[in-house]
């Protein structure tokens, strides 16, 4: 088959690997009907060392189940499916509780002999767990709306549910991104009638808008900080959702935030260390939280609104390639010429 | 009248100031009859820039009410009353929602003007939302339990609120200062069956089981880490209260904190910055909350309790001392002779 690999800063290839074969029970073989580039596919495009294996890439598709191990029930051959950016097996304590990231069986693609999702196929680990079966066909329009479950939409929502947004807590959402324009969307589905989307790009916030934010802020820095500031008597919001990673876009966020309120992360961070102390989160009593999204545990909540039409995340996709083009579509969100791409291998 | 002065690291001096009078028609001036020192008051005794005028002490004290502001209603002369260690105005959109330490008129004793409460006398600003009337004598045997509302039992109670302890929680106690062994009383009566108290003080871990420790670590860093996640197979407490504030116990509550757990200081951080990343709050989804305990907020759910006896949080205290004798309370905390000094002006 044809797979994607990253082998160092910038160095994106698809090439030939072998075909994935079942090796446990719970597994099953895939076949990738839509994958995706993540804006955190990003961070190794900048900083992942150089290497001679490469290292396989992606973690959002959905597809056909091919073949299943002998311990997997629920699935058939031939079942159109979606498959979330950490596989778990939804029955330990953790994945009970909704932390499917922390399964005590689980993993993330691409990592540990588990291949990547930019690809024909894949070996899925757990499969009965991992697996959410879409009562739609192959060439269903709502395609790509449905891929948005298996990380970016779930991703924006974990951002939400963790920060408690209700209709009673105004938001700052910041960036303008896949996942920051989810984040809008899932804190309208919320209830928060003040949304307000720090971003500078217009037809990312123009979309944003459309997804449900009432405000946006373009400036950056202690002029954006201010801007927020301004637009809430002086006070922040009640809730800031973090979609970015950056440490400037953490400082934001601790500049935004109200007395009480919490800073609810889901941009992968790009820095261990920042401020937490008195003059930060401690005086005010600001709650940080958020993290890699259990998206699995919001498949069943989110999936009704998606197959109705109630909501369209997969907007989101402005751009759509084939497998050998992926390589230009790192380059395109890279260079913001893309919000995110979709591939059809 | 004799109040306490700091005037430099381990110079504390009690003298002579002028007596306090009503300046603002919200105001009341209380004679204190229980006053004493904090394990907070520590930290500038370590490091206090040294200065010619000096800084006015303490932050936690009942008396009685000797003169009224036309402006205050529900006190009489002759009340007594405990004060939380922030005043405010108990009415504002924060002290509403609970969070009186940012009460948009309130503030901080010894500090802005505001005297301290290690003095036989103090102005309070925004009596009437700050104090609250006690229903016993001068002479009660209850004043020392009643005197940690003003802050150590409502600093370790915001501890155990935040991290939403309860009877299917376990829980980590860093520190076994008053705060600390007020942190065990508190998820105690929030009905935690587990709690591990981490102190290398036996007679104040002993306390610790009084107040419902179950287990006490005395080891400390990577040890008392290990010797945690030992106790919990593995997986460390679903929730971890730091009553600290240094650096180590920040990282001994990232090291024993269970993922997707709650890690809840009150220990004010002498640290600005501190790791939260991927590799230490991120990746686990842990929650990161707490700050300056809004202890009005609890004063009418917690003193029954006091009231009935059902707990007895003034025995933290383990040494009385007069007024002037003060300087040589700081340094009985300071050489950890005393685990809390009361003081009787």
């Amino acid at each position: 088959m044809r797979a994607t690999f990253m082998y160092g800063p910038g160095d994106v290839r698809v090439e030939n690997a072998p075909d994935p074969v079942l090796r446990q029970p719970t597994d099953a073989i895939v076949r990738i009907v839509r994958a995706c580039i993540c804006g955190s596919d990003l961070h190794p495009y900048h900083n992942i060392p150089a290497s001679e294996q490469g290292t396989p890439m992606g973690h959002e598709f959905l597809g056909v189940v091919e073949e299943l191990g002998s311990d997997v029930s629920g699935l058939r051959r031939g079942d159109l499916v979606v498959a979330p950016f950490a596989w778990a097996d939804n029955t330990c304590d953790f994945c009970r509780e909704g932390l499917h990231t922390s399964c005590r069986h689980g993993g993330f693609w691409a990592a540990g002999g588990i291949g990547g999702g930019q690809a024909e196929a894949i070996r899925v680990p757990q499969a009965q767990g991992t697996l959410v079966k879409l009562p739609v066909g192959e060439d269903s329009g709502l395609l790509p709306s449905l891929l948005t479950l298996s990380d970016v939409y779930g991703t924006g929502y974990h951002a939400a549910k963790m920060a408690k947004v209700n209709a009673r807590t105004t938001v700052t959402v910041i960036g303008d991104g896949a996942v920051g324009l989810m984040a809008v969307l899932s804190a309208k589905r919320l209830g928060a009638e003040r949304i307000i989307l720090m971003g500078r790009h217009k037809d990312r916030t123009d979309l944003g808008r459309d997804f449900g934010a009432t405000d946006v802020v373009a400036e950056r820095g202690e002029e954006g900080i201010a801007k927020v500031r301004e637009l809430t008597g002086g006070d922040g919001t009640h809730t800031v959702l973090e979609a970015v990673g950056y440490m400037n876009a953490y400082e934001m966020a601790v500049g935004v935030v109200r007395p009480g309120g919490v800073i609810s992360r889901v941009g992968v961070p790009q820095y261990e260390d920042a401020p937490i102390g008195f003059g930060s989160l401690f005086g005010p009593n600001i709650t940080l939280n958020g993290g890699p999204a259990p998206v699995r545990a919001y498949m069943d909540e989110l999936l009704p609104d998606v197959l109705d039409g109630t909501v369209e995340p997969g907007r989101v996709f402005d751009r759509t390639i084939g497998l050998d083009e992926v390589p230009d579509g790192y380059r395109a969100m890279n260079n913001r010429e893309a919000l995110k791409v979709l591939v059809r291998p």
